[in-house]
């Protein structure tokens, strides 16, 4: 290969690098729009705040449109670069996560509307206790999918997909006290199985951050481990790379 | 071109060719499973019958190899012909709607176990004309969004688009019925959670459905309709092909 021509493929490869770089940054940018709408959706609800409620639903907005760009720049990259081994696969990543967190926008979404419900019925603070405690391990693991994704850690996201059945637990554990309340109280039922609605929400939200983690798996590893009980992760063999 | 390179360039694009064939046809037979799994579940309910229920259950995990499968196929598409164009968008739309099938499998899960608990509870057949009326209708949405997607036919799938606000609007109408079950009878509280837990599936079903029949859209069309409003589509300029 001559000189000009070897500095020009040099040049293609920074430039295809810097794409790819912007594909992740543009992801942890979603990200943060995401993990900032489960929150305020979350904090509308335990400080009876509407106004808040309502301008979660209307970001969501925001949300579909960064899932869309994303994906239009993933299909350029992928037409353009015809990206293999490991590229290919990050970017088919960066196609999916952008999806799960479009999803976690959604679910956020429905636990504002849900939320700006709860106040207008002025239910006070029943369920309140289990929301809290579910809604910071849900955040807790969106948070660490993002960095386990930034960082391709992929001993912090083998770490989420266990924490996910840790959530799971303590969901059906707060269905139990919402259905004892709603039995206690039928005027409880209507208001009650809106907390369900937010409770539900908030474990799918769970799902989503398990499913991210599971990417950073693939990503790193080549390996698909989405359907495998976790139980059978072997941490080591799937441990940080080299 | 001389006439071996000539030969052997057709053979390569025949080879090709067949190659996306065989994605759809997998795809297809994937959403055959997955209909048949949506009718299964609720069968299972409708007919009191605990062992299709358990069926349903276990043959999930045939639907999630079968996602892991296609996965696979398309990545090795895109990494070896490194495809442009309306057969990237064909790749890419067949890994988004591998996923859908999945989640659309994951709900009919969801309906058997509910399904299986109802029928030990001994709940009786309160809330099965709701159940009947909206699977019926979100079972018509998925085959018709499987049909739109192996003709490419865009007018089909804008109907569908429409279907799922009917879709909807059925699950509301039906929520508030469970609901007002409840407020008369607490005892009813847990088996009629059971049902707006299928309820809800189903409507879940809808949903995915409703993106299968987006993805026909942006493949024909080169055209990302997710989160547009429905009423805002021009079904003039976005009917079908030539």
């Amino acid at each position: 290969m001559d000189i000009t021509s070897d500095i020009h493929s040099q040049h293609i490869s920074r430039q295809f690098n810097q794409e790819l770089d912007e594909l992740k940054t543009h992801l942890m940018a979603m990200g943060g729009l995401v993990e900032k709408q489960v929150q305020d959706a979350v904090a509308a609800l335990l400080e009876s705040d509407s106004d808040l409620g309502r301008r979660v639903v209307d970001n969501d907005r925001a949300v579909n449109d960064m899932q869309i760009k994303i994906d239009e720049e993933c299909t350029q990259v992928l037409a353009r670069r015809q990206p293999t081994a490991s590229d290919l696969r990050l970017v088919l990543a960066v196609i999916r996560a952008a999806s799960d967190l479009e999803r976690i926008g959604d679910e956020a979404s429905k636990i504002a509307r849900n939320a700006c419900e709860l106040i207008d019925a002025n239910n006070g603070t029943r369920g309140f206790v289990e929301v809290r405690l579910i809604s910071e391990h849900v955040r807790r693991m969106v948070r660490d999918a993002l960095t386990s994704f930034a960082r391709l850690d992929t001993q912090l996201a083998l770490q989420l997909v266990h924490e996910d059945e840790e959530v799971d637990n303590e969901y059906r554990s707060a269905m139990r006290s919402l259905m004892t309340f709603m039995m206690e109280d039928a005027r409880a039922i209507s208001p009650v199985l809106s907390l369900m609605w937010i409770l539900r929400a908030l474990e799918r939200i769970g799902d989503h951050a398990n499913n991210l983690a599971e990417y950073v798996v693939y990503l790193v590893k080549g390996l698909d481990i989405r359907h495998t009980d976790p139980d059978d992760l072997d941490e080591e063999e799937l441990g940080p790379k080299g």
